[in-house]
Protein backbone atom coordinates (compact mmCIF):
# COMPACT_ATOMS: atom_id res chain seq x y z
CA UNK A 1 0.00 0.00 0.00
CA UNK A 2 1.40 3.56 -1.38
CA UNK A 3 0.62 4.78 2.36
CA UNK A 4 2.52 2.43 4.11
CA UNK A 5 5.59 2.93 1.80
CA UNK A 6 5.67 6.82 2.54
CA UNK A 7 5.12 6.42 5.88
CA UNK A 8 8.31 4.34 6.19
CA UNK A 9 10.43 5.88 4.01
CA UNK A 10 9.30 9.28 6.18
CA UNK A 11 10.21 7.54 9.37
CA UNK A 12 13.08 6.69 7.62
CA UNK A 13 14.18 10.18 7.31
CA UNK A 14 13.04 11.14 10.64
CA UNK A 15 10.89 13.51 8.55
CA UNK A 16 7.74 15.15 9.65
CA UNK A 17 5.02 15.75 6.51
CA UNK A 18 2.52 18.51 6.17
CA UNK A 19 -0.22 18.47 3.46
CA UNK A 20 -2.11 21.89 1.90
CA UNK A 21 -5.02 20.02 -0.07
CA UNK A 22 -7.81 21.96 -2.10
CA UNK A 23 -9.64 19.43 -5.00
CA UNK A 24 -8.57 16.41 -2.73
CA UNK A 25 -10.02 18.13 0.28
CA UNK A 26 -8.61 15.98 2.95
CA UNK A 27 -8.25 12.55 1.48
CA UNK A 28 -4.23 12.72 1.08
CA UNK A 29 -4.39 13.12 5.27
CA UNK A 30 -6.95 10.80 5.07
CA UNK A 31 -5.00 7.97 3.22
CA UNK A 32 -1.90 8.78 5.16
CA UNK A 33 -3.71 8.73 8.89
CA UNK A 34 -5.32 5.71 8.03
CA UNK A 35 -2.05 3.53 8.54
CA UNK A 36 -1.28 3.06 12.64
CA UNK A 37 1.77 4.66 13.42
CA UNK A 38 1.39 7.77 11.33
CA UNK A 39 1.49 9.96 14.27
CA UNK A 40 5.04 9.55 14.06
CA UNK A 41 5.68 11.35 10.71
CA UNK A 42 2.25 13.16 10.19
CA UNK A 43 2.28 17.07 11.51
CA UNK A 44 -0.83 18.46 10.27
CA UNK A 45 -3.07 19.08 7.13
CA UNK A 46 -4.50 22.04 5.52
CA UNK A 47 -7.57 21.70 3.83
CA UNK A 48 -8.12 24.93 2.40
CA UNK A 49 -10.69 24.83 -0.67
CA UNK A 50 -11.27 28.85 -0.63
CA UNK A 51 -9.44 30.99 -2.06
CA UNK A 52 -9.38 33.33 1.71
CA UNK A 53 -8.32 29.54 3.38
CA UNK A 54 -5.41 29.23 0.84
CA UNK A 55 -4.35 32.88 1.50
CA UNK A 56 -5.20 33.00 5.30
CA UNK A 57 -3.76 29.38 6.15
CA UNK A 58 -1.02 29.07 4.07
CA UNK A 59 0.17 32.48 2.68
CA UNK A 60 -0.87 32.30 -1.02
CA UNK A 61 -0.47 35.72 -2.37
CA UNK A 62 -3.47 37.01 -3.59
CA UNK A 63 -2.12 38.61 -6.71
CA UNK A 64 -0.88 34.73 -7.43
CA UNK A 65 -4.99 33.88 -7.41
CA UNK A 66 -5.83 36.27 -9.67
CA UNK A 67 -3.05 36.02 -12.11
CA UNK A 68 -2.62 32.66 -12.37
CA UNK A 69 -5.69 31.22 -10.77
CA UNK A 70 -6.05 28.65 -7.81
CA UNK A 71 -5.46 26.19 -10.34
CA UNK A 72 -1.94 26.80 -11.17
CA UNK A 73 1.52 25.75 -10.37
CA UNK A 74 2.55 28.73 -8.80
CA UNK A 75 -0.22 28.31 -6.18
CA UNK A 76 0.47 24.80 -5.53
CA UNK A 77 4.05 25.75 -5.29
CA UNK A 78 2.93 28.74 -2.97
CA UNK A 79 0.51 26.34 -1.14
CA UNK A 80 3.61 23.56 -0.14
CA UNK A 81 5.66 26.24 0.98
CA UNK A 82 3.46 27.55 3.31
CA UNK A 83 2.42 24.43 4.61
CA UNK A 84 6.53 23.96 5.35
CA UNK A 85 6.98 27.14 6.88
CA UNK A 86 3.92 27.18 8.90
CA UNK A 87 4.21 23.86 10.55
CA UNK A 88 6.72 21.37 12.36
CA UNK A 89 7.37 19.25 8.86
CA UNK A 90 10.27 18.60 7.02
CA UNK A 91 8.34 17.88 3.24
CA UNK A 92 5.18 19.19 2.27
CA UNK A 93 2.76 18.33 -0.59
CA UNK A 94 0.34 20.32 -2.14
CA UNK A 95 -2.89 19.79 -4.75
CA UNK A 96 -4.71 22.37 -6.48
CA UNK A 97 -7.64 21.29 -9.48
CA UNK A 98 -10.42 20.64 -11.39
CA UNK A 99 -11.88 17.62 -10.25
CA UNK A 100 -15.30 18.02 -11.61
CA UNK A 101 -17.26 19.81 -13.74
CA UNK A 102 -17.93 23.40 -13.56
CA UNK A 103 -14.13 24.54 -13.28
CA UNK A 104 -13.09 27.95 -14.51
CA UNK A 105 -13.89 27.60 -17.84
CA UNK A 106 -10.01 28.22 -19.66
CA UNK A 107 -8.84 25.11 -17.76
CA UNK A 108 -9.86 21.64 -18.64
CA UNK A 109 -11.95 19.48 -16.40
CA UNK A 110 -9.10 17.29 -14.51
CA UNK A 111 -6.44 19.72 -14.32
CA UNK A 112 -4.27 18.77 -11.36
CA UNK A 113 -1.12 20.92 -10.16
CA UNK A 114 1.07 19.82 -7.53
CA UNK A 115 3.40 20.81 -5.51
CA UNK A 116 6.38 19.72 -3.07
CA UNK A 117 8.25 21.51 -0.29
CA UNK A 118 11.11 20.15 1.20
CA UNK A 119 13.67 22.34 3.65
CA UNK A 120 15.94 22.56 -0.06
CA UNK A 121 13.76 22.30 -2.81
CA UNK A 122 10.64 23.01 -3.80
CA UNK A 123 8.82 21.71 -7.59
CA UNK A 124 5.47 21.82 -9.33
CA UNK A 125 3.89 19.88 -12.18
CA UNK A 126 0.34 19.86 -13.41
CA UNK A 127 -1.32 16.50 -14.28
CA UNK A 128 -4.00 16.36 -17.13
CA UNK A 129 -6.40 13.32 -15.72
CA UNK A 130 -9.01 14.07 -18.17
CA UNK A 131 -12.67 13.87 -17.46
CA UNK A 132 -13.28 10.25 -15.75
CA UNK A 133 -15.35 12.12 -13.22
CA UNK A 134 -15.04 13.88 -9.49
CA UNK A 135 -14.42 10.74 -7.46
CA UNK A 136 -11.89 9.38 -10.28
CA UNK A 137 -9.50 12.74 -10.32
CA UNK A 138 -9.63 12.78 -6.67
CA UNK A 139 -8.14 9.79 -6.21
CA UNK A 140 -6.25 9.60 -9.10
CA UNK A 141 -4.91 12.78 -7.52
CA UNK A 142 -4.28 11.38 -3.73
CA UNK A 143 -2.12 8.21 -5.73
CA UNK A 144 -0.30 10.71 -7.77
CA UNK A 145 0.21 12.93 -4.69
CA UNK A 146 1.85 9.49 -2.48
CA UNK A 147 4.11 8.69 -5.31
CA UNK A 148 5.65 12.19 -5.36
CA UNK A 149 6.08 11.89 -1.57
CA UNK A 150 7.48 8.36 -1.92
CA UNK A 151 10.23 9.54 -4.66
CA UNK A 152 11.19 12.25 -2.91
CA UNK A 153 11.33 10.65 0.55
CA UNK A 154 12.75 6.84 -0.63
CA UNK A 155 14.50 8.58 -4.31
CA UNK A 156 16.81 11.02 -2.30
CA UNK A 157 17.58 8.72 0.51
CA UNK A 158 18.85 5.92 -2.23
CA UNK A 159 21.85 8.97 -3.59
CA UNK A 160 25.24 8.40 -2.63
CA UNK B 1 -26.40 10.18 0.78
CA UNK B 2 -25.14 11.92 4.18
CA UNK B 3 -22.68 14.40 3.25
CA UNK B 4 -25.28 15.84 0.55
CA UNK B 5 -28.50 16.00 2.72
CA UNK B 6 -25.59 17.96 5.10
CA UNK B 7 -24.57 20.74 2.06
CA UNK B 8 -28.13 20.92 1.63
CA UNK B 9 -28.83 21.85 4.94
CA UNK B 10 -25.90 24.38 5.19
CA UNK B 11 -27.00 26.27 1.73
CA UNK B 12 -30.30 26.46 2.59
CA UNK B 13 -29.28 28.25 5.97
CA UNK B 14 -26.53 30.04 3.91
CA UNK B 15 -23.70 28.53 6.40
CA UNK B 16 -20.27 27.92 5.35
CA UNK B 17 -18.69 25.15 7.65
CA UNK B 18 -15.40 24.47 9.10
CA UNK B 19 -13.62 21.32 10.23
CA UNK B 20 -11.01 20.24 12.83
CA UNK B 21 -10.32 16.53 12.79
CA UNK B 22 -7.51 14.67 14.86
CA UNK B 23 -8.51 11.07 14.57
CA UNK B 24 -10.26 11.14 11.91
CA UNK B 25 -7.41 12.80 9.65
CA UNK B 26 -8.98 14.78 7.20
CA UNK B 27 -12.03 12.54 6.14
CA UNK B 28 -14.74 14.63 7.06
CA UNK B 29 -13.43 17.39 5.12
CA UNK B 30 -12.73 14.49 2.36
CA UNK B 31 -16.48 13.23 2.81
CA UNK B 32 -17.91 16.65 2.51
CA UNK B 33 -16.11 17.52 -1.19
CA UNK B 34 -16.51 14.40 -2.45
CA UNK B 35 -19.96 16.07 -3.49
CA UNK B 36 -19.86 18.72 -6.15
CA UNK B 37 -21.00 22.07 -5.24
CA UNK B 38 -19.42 21.61 -1.80
CA UNK B 39 -17.39 24.72 -2.17
CA UNK B 40 -20.55 27.18 -1.73
CA UNK B 41 -20.39 25.67 1.79
CA UNK B 42 -16.92 24.61 3.06
CA UNK B 43 -14.50 26.85 3.92
CA UNK B 44 -12.06 25.07 5.23
CA UNK B 45 -10.45 21.93 7.08
CA UNK B 46 -8.15 21.61 10.00
CA UNK B 47 -5.93 18.46 10.64
CA UNK B 48 -4.56 18.96 14.03
CA UNK B 49 -2.78 15.50 14.12
CA UNK B 50 -0.26 16.12 17.05
CA UNK B 51 -0.98 18.21 20.04
CA UNK B 52 1.47 21.26 18.26
CA UNK B 53 -1.01 21.43 15.38
CA UNK B 54 -3.86 21.82 17.73
CA UNK B 55 -2.15 24.49 19.79
CA UNK B 56 -1.19 26.80 17.02
CA UNK B 57 -3.68 25.83 14.37
CA UNK B 58 -7.01 26.28 16.58
CA UNK B 59 -5.60 27.92 19.44
CA UNK B 60 -6.01 24.61 21.75
CA UNK B 61 -4.74 25.79 25.80
CA UNK B 62 -1.65 23.05 26.50
CA UNK B 63 -3.19 23.06 29.85
CA UNK B 64 -6.54 21.56 28.55
CA UNK B 65 -4.28 18.89 26.64
CA UNK B 66 -2.03 18.36 29.78
CA UNK B 67 -5.07 18.00 32.62
CA UNK B 68 -7.78 15.94 30.09
CA UNK B 69 -5.49 15.34 26.94
CA UNK B 70 -6.37 15.57 23.74
CA UNK B 71 -9.21 12.74 23.38
CA UNK B 72 -11.59 14.65 25.70
CA UNK B 73 -14.69 16.56 25.49
CA UNK B 74 -12.94 20.22 26.72
CA UNK B 75 -10.02 19.83 23.67
CA UNK B 76 -13.08 18.94 21.27
CA UNK B 77 -14.86 22.12 22.22
CA UNK B 78 -11.54 24.21 22.07
CA UNK B 79 -10.91 22.46 18.49
CA UNK B 80 -14.36 23.34 17.58
CA UNK B 81 -14.68 26.66 18.59
CA UNK B 82 -11.17 27.65 17.82
CA UNK B 83 -12.34 26.18 14.08
CA UNK B 84 -14.94 28.67 14.17
CA UNK B 85 -12.80 31.46 15.31
CA UNK B 86 -10.30 31.13 12.64
CA UNK B 87 -12.21 31.04 9.34
CA UNK B 88 -15.02 32.36 8.22
CA UNK B 89 -18.21 29.43 9.19
CA UNK B 90 -20.79 29.81 10.60
CA UNK B 91 -20.17 26.08 12.13
CA UNK B 92 -17.43 23.75 12.88
CA UNK B 93 -17.46 20.07 13.76
CA UNK B 94 -14.17 18.36 15.72
CA UNK B 95 -13.53 15.19 16.37
CA UNK B 96 -10.38 13.55 18.78
CA UNK B 97 -10.48 10.10 19.51
CA UNK B 98 -8.38 6.86 20.18
CA UNK B 99 -8.87 5.12 17.04
CA UNK B 100 -6.95 2.37 16.99
CA UNK B 101 -4.80 0.38 19.60
CA UNK B 102 -2.19 1.84 21.54
CA UNK B 103 -3.98 4.81 22.57
CA UNK B 104 -3.16 6.51 25.94
CA UNK B 105 -3.77 3.69 27.85
CA UNK B 106 -5.91 5.61 30.48
CA UNK B 107 -9.31 5.50 28.16
CA UNK B 108 -10.12 3.17 26.04
CA UNK B 109 -9.92 2.74 22.38
CA UNK B 110 -12.78 3.72 20.32
CA UNK B 111 -13.12 6.57 22.68
CA UNK B 112 -13.87 9.62 20.00
CA UNK B 113 -14.69 13.31 21.32
CA UNK B 114 -16.60 15.23 19.37
CA UNK B 115 -17.02 19.28 19.05
CA UNK B 116 -19.71 21.34 17.42
CA UNK B 117 -19.51 25.31 17.33
CA UNK B 118 -21.95 28.03 16.07
CA UNK B 119 -22.51 31.55 16.69
CA UNK B 120 -24.43 31.04 19.56
CA UNK B 121 -23.55 27.53 20.87
CA UNK B 122 -20.79 24.99 22.22
CA UNK B 123 -21.43 21.48 22.26
CA UNK B 124 -19.09 18.47 23.01
CA UNK B 125 -20.31 14.78 23.19
CA UNK B 126 -18.53 11.54 23.21
CA UNK B 127 -18.99 7.98 21.95
CA UNK B 128 -17.16 4.70 22.92
CA UNK B 129 -17.33 2.67 19.42
CA UNK B 130 -15.54 -0.07 21.00
CA UNK B 131 -12.64 -1.84 19.43
CA UNK B 132 -13.88 -2.89 15.59
CA UNK B 133 -10.72 -2.00 14.42
CA UNK B 134 -9.04 1.61 13.00
CA UNK B 135 -11.10 1.88 9.66
CA UNK B 136 -14.34 1.25 11.07
CA UNK B 137 -13.70 3.63 13.98
CA UNK B 138 -12.79 5.99 11.80
CA UNK B 139 -15.84 5.72 9.35
CA UNK B 140 -17.94 5.40 12.09
CA UNK B 141 -16.60 8.48 13.82
CA UNK B 142 -17.23 10.47 10.16
CA UNK B 143 -20.77 9.30 9.82
CA UNK B 144 -21.47 10.46 13.52
CA UNK B 145 -19.50 13.64 12.67
CA UNK B 146 -21.88 14.02 9.67
CA UNK B 147 -25.20 13.20 11.99
CA UNK B 148 -24.29 15.79 14.23
CA UNK B 149 -24.01 18.54 11.52
CA UNK B 150 -27.75 17.61 9.71
CA UNK B 151 -29.16 17.61 12.88
CA UNK B 152 -27.48 21.41 14.38
CA UNK B 153 -28.06 22.70 10.49
CA UNK B 154 -31.44 21.00 9.69
CA UNK B 155 -32.91 20.50 13.30
CA UNK B 156 -32.59 24.52 14.10
CA UNK B 157 -34.13 25.20 10.58
CA UNK B 158 -37.41 23.09 11.55
CA UNK B 159 -37.77 25.00 14.83
CA UNK B 160 -40.62 27.78 15.03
Amino acid sequence: MTARAVIDALRARAWMLATAESCTGGLIAGAITEIAGSSDVFDRGFVTYSNAAKIEMLGVEPPALERFGAVSEEVARQMAQGALTRSAADIAISVTGIAGPGGSGQKPEGRVCFGLATRGALVAETVDFGAPGRAEVRAASVAHALAMLLHAAAGDQARP
